[in-house]
């Protein structure tokens, strides 16, 4: 058997028409946090409750037939994501630097490998109040309502 | 606002009835790939065709209602998962060491914070021929179906 060191774009069969799709695919880490295949992206591409915060969907924008989405946000010193709340699960998991997660009434500090599960209907923010770049992965049901945004309480 | 640093089994309220379930929660790492509140546990409960790798389930063990599951599995020097199949995609993204995957006819050699996507139907085993742990989590759909084992080809 070949060994082989293959990138996102790598799927199995030929056909350039299934690039990316349900295919098995392997996204290579560059080390610096950026993903091979995977573009960076605006957080939202409206509003001005968030800050300083880029995402990366890593699965879930391909016609995958998982019933979950992971994605990547990073956010640099002083930003934040929108408070908000939505019927839908998150499941966060920090990989880079620490941040804070509000989660209703408390505040939650958080560092590498960390992991939250935010239930339905809780409202919640990330921020990186520290002077490194704060990055997670974010899991999320690949069906899912779209979140109310809150006014901001800090 | 008060700023906390909570556990596992921190969650909102009091209920002792409702320590885990469906509830917002906080899995802190102990910075040696052991999460508070979550057991290590056996890969499988019987077979002899994998070797030398154990489980956590960060989520998907509770109640929770997210619709997928997040494991973390280590494998030791030598060990290997089984070969095998099922309907069900995974998400597999490493965390600790490096590893291979066996998927159909490739060898995908993966290191940190490499992602692979495995379609339904293929083939896969993950393999640590390599002198330090192999750890990854591993996403999966919430409901799946049982896997089919395979026949060993090396």
């Amino acid at each position: 058997m070949k060994e082989e060191h293959l990138h996102c774009d790598f799927i199995f069969g030929n056909d350039p028409e299934q690039r990316l799709g349900n295919k098995t695919r392997l996204c290579k880490h560059d080390g610096r946090f950026r993903w091979s295949g995977v573009k960076r992206e605006e957080y939202k591409s409206s509003g001005n409750d968030w800050a300083g915060i880029v995402r990366q969907t890593l699965i879930g924008n391909s016609g995958e037939s998982a019933r979950f989405h992971l994605r990547y946000f990073e956010i640099e010193p002083g930003g934040r994501s929108s408070f908000e709340m939505h019927r839908h699960e998150h499941v966060v998991v920090v990989i880079r630097g620490k941040g804070i997660c509000v989660a209703g009434k408390k505040k939650l500090r958080m560092k590498f490998l960390d992991t939250l599960y935010i239930e339905p209907e809780m409202p919640h923010q990330l921020q990186n109040p520290y002077d490194e770049p704060f990055g997670f992965f974010c899991i999320v049901n690949a069906r899912r309502d779209k979140p109310k945004l809150l006014s901001q309480r800090d």
